[in-house]
């Protein structure tokens, strides 16, 4: 196993609707800084910002009721746990207001996989490099305290890697293992981030990932498969 | 924010019950390999090894069933998602039998934020250097497939990032964001392990974390927190 380094791509500035998002991020990485096989995470938040998905703060309940295909749980908070058209479940559906300049809030991308390979073919054809691109963002979990990121768009790579049938190294065959990649590499570049830092995008660089036709939506657990509906 | 770099410790070899790990893992690493402020990520099947945390693959059930002090599901599979006495939810309490010699399998350290915490300071006598701990295990997740690795048990850092009460860069405060670091420590670390490499520690030096006296099971959500027990 190689060392992985992960780069915090600096400068990107605010971005908004019908911005260039590709470029944006390609001219703050600098000539030259794209490797292929690199896999650049994006925020969800900018991808959203570029794409125009943003409705005024007074429509929040409306935004997440409409974002929403199920709702699994609301909380005395005024929380709802959720699950989006995409599959995805989360708080409120996606709609969050931190990290946006004036009185709106932001909603998911319709279909961040597209996003995602939009912004690899976009990065391909400005630099010439085939890197991977995971659209990222910020959910909690069942079980656990606090959040973490998670891929909701993938391109350019599988989102797991799948060692179920191969043998461990006792010659043992496995027959559960399938690492979500995607997931970790957007908790990994989260690490570079922050949330008051304005950093939207990261290098990840010398992950052991399989390159292919990967979708983020493969990494939702299918109803049949869901213990905790 | 600076650079991050994960860094896979190789060779660390075949551990067995009474085996001294944190010297195993530095002399693996090497002299002068360590700095001041390394998380070093060490996965729980080697923490378990060395605790002789092993029984017969024969009392697999009986060994799930003592591990577990709740039963939240079980699948048509003969797969139990439980709760440990740690806290964790995590599929047969954590009992499995990947990567280890002959008939046995492995159950959880019994109080992993205390194996990290020893690892830490005989990393500290052996080298002088202060470095964090993680302990990671594999863990599916209840809404999205594959697994990731999370923290089990930490030392030397707070598990969490809190944002709370702080502002993003729109000057907006953030009222719910809390970022569980030490789980995207171990989903980073995880990126360069694999499961049949036999690579059972990594360093994680640049990360934005924050040094003090936490532990893993702050990660559990508790009881009035659990919207899906």
């Amino acid at each position: 196993m190689n060392d992985i380094r992960i780069i915090p791509i600096a400068g990107v500035g605010e971005v908004t609707a019908a911005d260039d998002l590709a470029l944006l991020i390609t001219t703050a990485a600098g000539d030259g800084t794209f490797h292929d096989g690199d896999v650049i995470v994006v925020t969800q938040k900018v991808v959203s910002k570029a794409e125009g998905r943003l409705v005024p703060a007074n429509d929040r309940d409306s935004a997440i009721a409409s974002e929403s295909v199920r709702v699994l749980r609301r909380s005395q908070g005024g929380m709802v746990i959720s699950q989006t058209r995409h599959g995805f479940v989360c708080a409120n559906a996606g709609v969050d207001g931190s990290n946006i300049d004036g009185d709106n809030i932001a909603l998911l991308p319709v279909d961040p996989d597209a996003s995602a390979r939009r912004i690899r073919a976009r990065i391909k054809h400005l630099t010439g490099v085939d890197v991977a691109v995971v659209i990222s963002d910020t959910f909690g979990r069942a079980w656990r305290l606090g959040q973490t990121d998670v891929a909701i768009g993938v391109a350019g790579i599988e989102p797991f890697l799948d060692y179920r049938g191969q043998h461990d190294a006792q010659g043992r065959e496995m027959t559960a293992t399938r690492i979500a990649v995607a997931d970790e590499l957007a908790a990994a570049a989260e690490l570079v981030m922050g949330k008051i830092d304005k950093i939207c995008a990261a290098i990840v660089r010398g992950a052991n990932v399989r390159f292919g036709r990967g979708a983020a939506t493969e990494l939702v657990r299918p109803p049949h498969e869901d213990f905790f509906r």
